[in-house]
């Protein structure tokens, strides 16, 4: 095969690719306009137009045509280390296509169809019982979609674990067995290290849940985008229920948050974590514009940037050495009596809870590992569904030492199963190991970094991932990135050691 | 040809409607998100999106699979007198499809594209030209733009006048002929009340021009909304540059204003406005749901519903007897000094003045007779693109009695021509007497209706609307709705005979 002949094919797929992603930004202003402004009675239609936007996006990833071009192009994405005949590029572009076209065309439109139809119901229903705390309300529901994942894992297949299917949906490669191995790691480090602040004296966060209105939260947190690089011309903030960010185009990523008046965490700190995904989805390379590699390469190094700056950059001393006095002005009243180092340690303050989204950064990885047993164990048929309320009782006396009192602080807490996402879980912890293993990186490229961020200077740091990390965009696998970036594959020992180092100076351990 | 066949027929041809309809909402959800929020630096990806999906659009409407299929529907609707085959409803709904898939396939994409690549250019020059006052600098792109709408008209194809198959785009199944008659009997009427009111007292608004802090606008006008009737559940009102109406489906119809802080005219009445033509969105009927009739018949029976609120409803004495108390408790400095009387002469003031969007509702016909009667002339070559600064300040001085000093005050004053939009003018100056026409019939059918919008009271007026002209959407054209409804065709008597009544009692006329 020439190379003319397979470069005929690349440039036939990259303009059908090209089609492929306008469909996806429409669908994502559609998505952003529901969440934000759409009124309350459009909901009906909007879902139908999303539907006809995201069946049109789908025929075209999956038409014949595109597998016949991508073998065409041939063996540069099959063996991409043993074929010289294209550019890196375009193998990083055929390797990310092959994966999704074929994955596309495993899942036969039935069991799609059969798949939307339990989740639309499922959703409703698990609404219901969360509310009313009635797991064997949803239990029916959820026993359908593992059944749906379970055939849709088995469509798309998998070489040792069924897990692996629905894993790398979310974490392109990346193998259930590896997850194990680190999250086993993570677990008997993390476990200890936990009892121990338990163990200690507790801060004081009593000042943040004083009155912080939302109007000066706003202006705060524009002050705080505008300082970490956040690009106002490509981007906006608004409110929506649930924070997000999402991607309409190359130059229009848009990040949400929601604010409570009177508990000043959920308002900045998701400001901060949705403009971390923002910077990443800014700083793609020009020269993936309009193609499938604009985009984060896995969620878990998606979430690895979120996390850097809510966590690593923006719950440290010198971020607030510097940003502290500008938040004391902006609410005297709530923060007069509150010195820099007490501000610091209550929004650090650690405590085993139900709840993931509200758990802090320590305990976080430990409501991971808990879906994470119960998924695979789910997906392998080792436990059934009515299993799971006892199963997470176990599991959260076991990591966490505690034991949710009802099914709604349990199983029922997140809304994931109910949308027919098993396999997506492990990103968020996964992006917790991924940005301490950036972050000492980081310190060792750029020694002086948090001494400019005392400074009020996030500019060295957001330019070593733009360097590092965003302009590379889908470009290189996760594994590839973190290779080519630390030196060696996903270590977990970087946030042993990050949060050891942090938290022995906030608590007696 | 039988019944049950052409009933099938039909049936594939609403389904494929139905797609149609569902594109075009996406694409008004691009356009309203572009003109509102989105990022500036998203220009030049959202025209791709917004190409994109009306390319979809145009390819479905144009298929040739649609014209077998309406010819298989067949006399339905080439006789739609003379058939009883099929029922009303799907008569309605072949002759539109008829009419707008017949459009679509006789324009060839390469015209499209010419046109599309002039207009581009076209506005881009119009901005500059009019900001500088140098029609020079437009003229050459002008004349491109109207020998592309010429090749257009021919493609279109017509029986009497060339700029008929420009017109039928906006105002379906009118003539251009009909139009020219109507205007002459408009101007003869106008011209010389224009002049009296010019020779009479002027009224004094100078109170307008205070201070009207925007956040206290948009409070009152939401009042207004909501004494209209807009149903915020399917509905939102925004901020834009230019004030507009954006269908986003049935269900999610969203307006826009723009506020001034020191004329109070542009904010309000362009939110009625708006509301007038939201309102007509918001009531077709249920059946029309997702189809090409639920749509406004024609831009001049949409005109006539913003018009009748804006100006036959809210600059009436019994709408501002019942707001006025009100307006003045919202701008408490700026209108203590000024009474209810005082207060509707001043936003009744007649002016003849150069800029059509400023005109008040005596004169603002006059500029439209001006345009028509240009556009007819270059359409059918009776001038040439160069006469065009002599042949405005002729036709001006003549219909307004002033000439304007600057071709910025002339014929760059307008984007429609710029953006390729030839035929469209004439739809505004038909809203007005159409608002005119139904307005003397609702007075008829309900004659205390002005005393109960006196009470604050709107629905008496919006549920003549609804049950008479809303709920038709497109099943009625223009002139068989209004001959339901008022008994006869247009009839531009009605409006000289609301203009002479009103200002009779404004001015010394």
């Amino acid at each position: 095969m020439s190379t003319e002949h397979a470069q005929g094919a690349v440039e036939e797929l990259r303009q059908r690719d090209k089609e492929i992603q306008v469909l996806s930004h429409v669908a994502a202003t559609l998505s952003w306009d529901q969440e934000t402004y759409m009124p309350e009675g459009a909901i009906d239609e909007r879902s139908e137009q999303l539907s006809a936007i995201q069946t049109l996006a789908h025929q075209r990833l999956s038409d014949p045509a595109v597998g016949e071009l991508l073998a065409r192009a041939g063996a540069a994405f099959e063996n991409p280390g043993g074929s010289a005949l294209l550019p890196d590029a375009d193998r990083a572009f055929l390797r990310q296509l092959y994966r999704q076209h074929t994955r596309s065309t495993r899942i036969p439109e039935d069991l799609v169809k059969r798949m939307s139809a339990a989740t639309s119901r499922g959703q409703s229903v698990w609404s219901r019982a969360r509310r009313e705390n009635d797991f064997s309300a949803f239990e029916p529901h959820l026993s359908a979609i593992v059944d749906l994942n379970i055939e849709m894992a088995e469509r798309l297949g998998y070489e040792e674990n069924r897990y692996d299917a629905l894993l790398d949906e979310y974490e392109p490669w990346m193998k259930t067995a590896r997850v194990d191995e680190v999250f086993t790691g993570l677990r008997e480090e993390l476990v200890p290290i936990v009892s121990a602040i338990a163990a200690s004296k507790q801060v004081d966060d009593s000042f943040l849940h004083r009155s912080y209105p939302p109007a000066l939260q706003e202006d705060f947190g524009k002050v705080v985008l505008e300082k970490m690089g956040f690009d106002w011309m490509r981007g906006r903030l608004d409110v929506s229920a649930h924070p997000f960010t999402e991607n309409l185009g190359r130059d229009d990523i848009r990040i949400t948050t929601r604010y409570s008046p009177n508990f000043f965490n959920s308002g900045t700190f998701a400001i901060i974590h949705e403009a971390g995904h923002a910077l990443y989805e800014q700083g793609f390379d020009e020269v993936h514009r309009g193609s499938l590699l604009a985009s984060g390469t896995s969620l878990g190094i998606h979430e690895s940037q979120s996390r850097f700056w809510e966590n690593v950059i923006g719950r440290s001393l010198p971020f607030w050495s510097y940003f502290y006095p500008r938040l004391q002005e902006t609410f005297p009243q709530a923060l007069r009596d509150v010195t820099v180092e007490q501000f610091y340690r209550a929004v650090n303050r650690v405590e085993p809870s139900h709840i993931r989204v509200e758990a802090d950064e320590v305990t976080y990885s430990l409501h991971i590992i808990l879906r994470f047993r119960l998924e695979t164990a789910l997906l392998n048929q080792k436990i059934s569904v009515a299993d799971v309320p006892d199963a997470w009782r176990a599991e959260s006396e076991a990591l966490l030492g505690i034991t949710p009192e009802t099914d709604a602080d349990g199983p029922l807490q997140d809304i994931h199963w109910s949308m027919g996402a098993m396999g997506y879980f492990p990103t968020y912890a996964l992006g917790n190991l991924y940005a301490a293993q950036f972050a000492r990186q980081l310190s060792r490229d750029v020694p002086d970094y948090t001494d400019e961020v005392a400074q009020g200077n996030l500019t060295p740091a957001l330019q070593w991932l733009r360097t590092n990390i965003h302009r590379h965009g889908g470009a290189k696998s996760a594994t590839e990135l973190c290779t080519d970036v630390t030196g060696e594959a996903l270590n977990p020992s970087y946030f042993i050691d990050y949060i050891r180092n942090k938290y022995s100076g906030i608590y007696d351990i």
